[in-house]
């Protein structure tokens, strides 16, 4: 028997196969699909006005990401919310690259307050969502995790979900406690869809927690599990990459093989006393 | 001389690279493309509306393959199947996910009578087809390929047009007759797109035996080795794959590299009497 | 210190890691982003109506693609040109399958005489820019680079611009020079997006010369420099490749990993006399 929540979700993952769905942005639909069918979800890209609601309702976990906000995919991922919410169906809001894009920007504004089970992106993404910052350098961060981490406190408990702002060192919260995972690879951030997939990825570990037998798992430990256990994934495919391309191939490789017995011996995973965080000084880098 | 369908039919296609109009998913345009153009032929994904009815009449053939249908997909697809009908052009219709996802159905249910070369689909998918179920989960089947036989023949003889349903062993039948293809392997149901690019394939055979130099194949022989030569590619990839990622990097590279010698000696084609499966007993499995 | 243009350049787009906003088609958007993401720029594919305008105003260069002109596309596109122009980005047309095609080509009727930095294509995209042919087969050539030749030197001059003709030998030409550049390998044009990714390395590699620090570095040199490294990349990523799928892997790795006197060292670019070109004779091959 696996004995942290990130082995226990994986197993209870490939046990249950939860059916995701996402909608995702177009560069990278198919890398976010072949990630889940590795991990052992059932990957389901239904961005269309008229089914998306419908499948939200009887999806296991739903993925909105905001990547290319077509005025189709804008009002596919308003419906989506709705059947979601309706049926109990957690879902992960992805807010990319808002700030200075304004379209998306205004989406996010009115999709966070629908009560995600989640909210990921980088740190000027978080700041951007809490109004705090203008945004990063198209999809890329300019801020850091640690200048990102009271502000994710604070829209942790105002909106009552759980942030997550990816970093060197992620940091996972639910506006009381904070948790950081080291696990992951840098060169996630030369793989177009390195952070994209990890949305649906929390997506299906979110399904898997809601619908659990009684593992007591949080919210907050499930998203901090993904993290882990997509991270672990990432530092095996890099060990022995010659590059980006060979790093993806061997991610979605790593993601169908890794066990439950392997996340539990490279976890990384500590806990953080947040009073530390909010008395970060200004210009304090992660 | 190549002595089978498959063997021949390849062949030819090295020869003659025959272009290939596909209006598919956004998920898979990208593998699509890749496979068809591994194998031999010249993919062109043209899914615009007021070009894809004259694109469809000077195509070799044509795919239509229903897994995001925006309105501008679904106007594209109609417009395209006038153009392929008007011009002689083979076409392939691949109703993904149909049954529960009302858009898609409904267009489904528009263009199966139109005349399409081959159907292909999972089993789940021919039997919503054919208005007896209600569909699979998102994008896989929860039928059988034996469940879905007799649907499949009758679906066939109504349509005048091939059925292929892909399942373990691949079942094709034009009504009459009925192949089983067994090539093929289960790492092609853990890659986004492994059933979509085979659409795309049996489009480029379609093509081939259309303008075939009489070599006296029968659509219902193209479609089979349309199957038959994707699903030694997938065995040969598998073989050495260390999971998925590599699986479709490698299925890319047997595509490219796999000679009709090779497909000879590893073809796995049987053809089954009709009336067995007819007399399928409810609650039987494949 | 690099001595060559296409060294100089890659060495300066490592330090400095431009912006490349790109509005491409759907089928090569993963691949491309990608691309940038391995050589070390940062792209950003924004097709947004109401945020490509001031997204091309911040970025540092920009490709139009016109592979899947879908009316949201077209619309962007148009709105991106008057970004990047107001605000001086350089911008690159790639008129993917135009000719045959009556959207795109009204589109790039419209867009070419809009001061692009640079036009890319194969033999029979540029022809038919010129009004001077009526396309390819789909996507792929049916003419050749000579026979291009002409044309491009005159659309050069008339548009005020470079034009870059794919083919077995590059042809690239600012009206004056010509620059021919055999760097590159076959199975390059057995990968989707293989050209359409060397049109975004080349709105990076303009982004850097127009950012540059007084290298002396022309536009027409910095476009031959792009075909360049790309080309030499990809004949790296063909040694070992055991076919198209593990080439585009590989290929992704050699962008990754490539260093500027590893280009130094595999440059096949020569210098063309623009008289012998304009006396080919008709019916000549490349």
């Amino acid at each position: 028997m696996p004995t942290t929540h990130a082995a226990t979700l994986l197993n209870d993952l490939r046990g249950t196969a939860p059916l995701v769905h996402c909608i995702t942005n177009s560069v990278v639909t198919t890398f976010t699909a072949n990630a889940l069918l590795a991990i052992g979800a059932a990957p389901a890209m239904v961005d269309i006005v008229g089914e998306s609601e419908m499948f939200a309702g009887v999806a296991g976990g739903l993925l909105v990401n905001l990547g290319t906000c077509s005025p189709e995919q804008v009002a596919a991922s308003e419906e989506a919310v709705t059947g979601a919410n309706n049926a109990g169906t957690p879902w992960v809001l992805d807010p990319v690259a808002i700030g200075a894009l304004p379209i998306r920007t205004a989406l996010a504004g009115r999709l966070a307050p629908r009560s995600p089970y989640a909210v990921r992106g980088n740190a000027s993404e978080i700041i951007a969502l809490a109004g705090a910052g203008s945004g990063g350098k198209g999809v890329e961060s300019t801020d850091t995790t640690h200048a990102a981490a009271p502000v994710a406190l604070e829209l942790a408990s105002s909106l009552g979900t759980v942030v997550a702002v990816s970093g060197p060192e992620d940091l996972i919260t639910d506006g009381e406690r904070v948790l950081r995972v080291a696990n992951g690879d840098e060169l996630l951030t030369r793989v177009t869809g390195g952070g994209c997939a990890l949305g649906a990825i929390i997506a299906s570990f979110a399904a898997v927690q809601r619908g659990g037998s009684g593992h007591g798992v949080s919210p907050l430990d499930a998203v901090a599990a993904a993290h882990t256990v997509y991270g672990i994934a990432a530092e095996r495919a890099a060990a022995g990459a010659a590059g980006p391309g060979s790093f993806a191939v061997r991610l979605l490789d790593e993601l169908y093989t890794l066990t439950p017995e392997s996340v539990e011996a490279a976890e990384r995973v500590r806990e953080e006393d947040p009073a530390t965080l909010s008395a970060a000084p200004a210009g304090a880098t992660a």
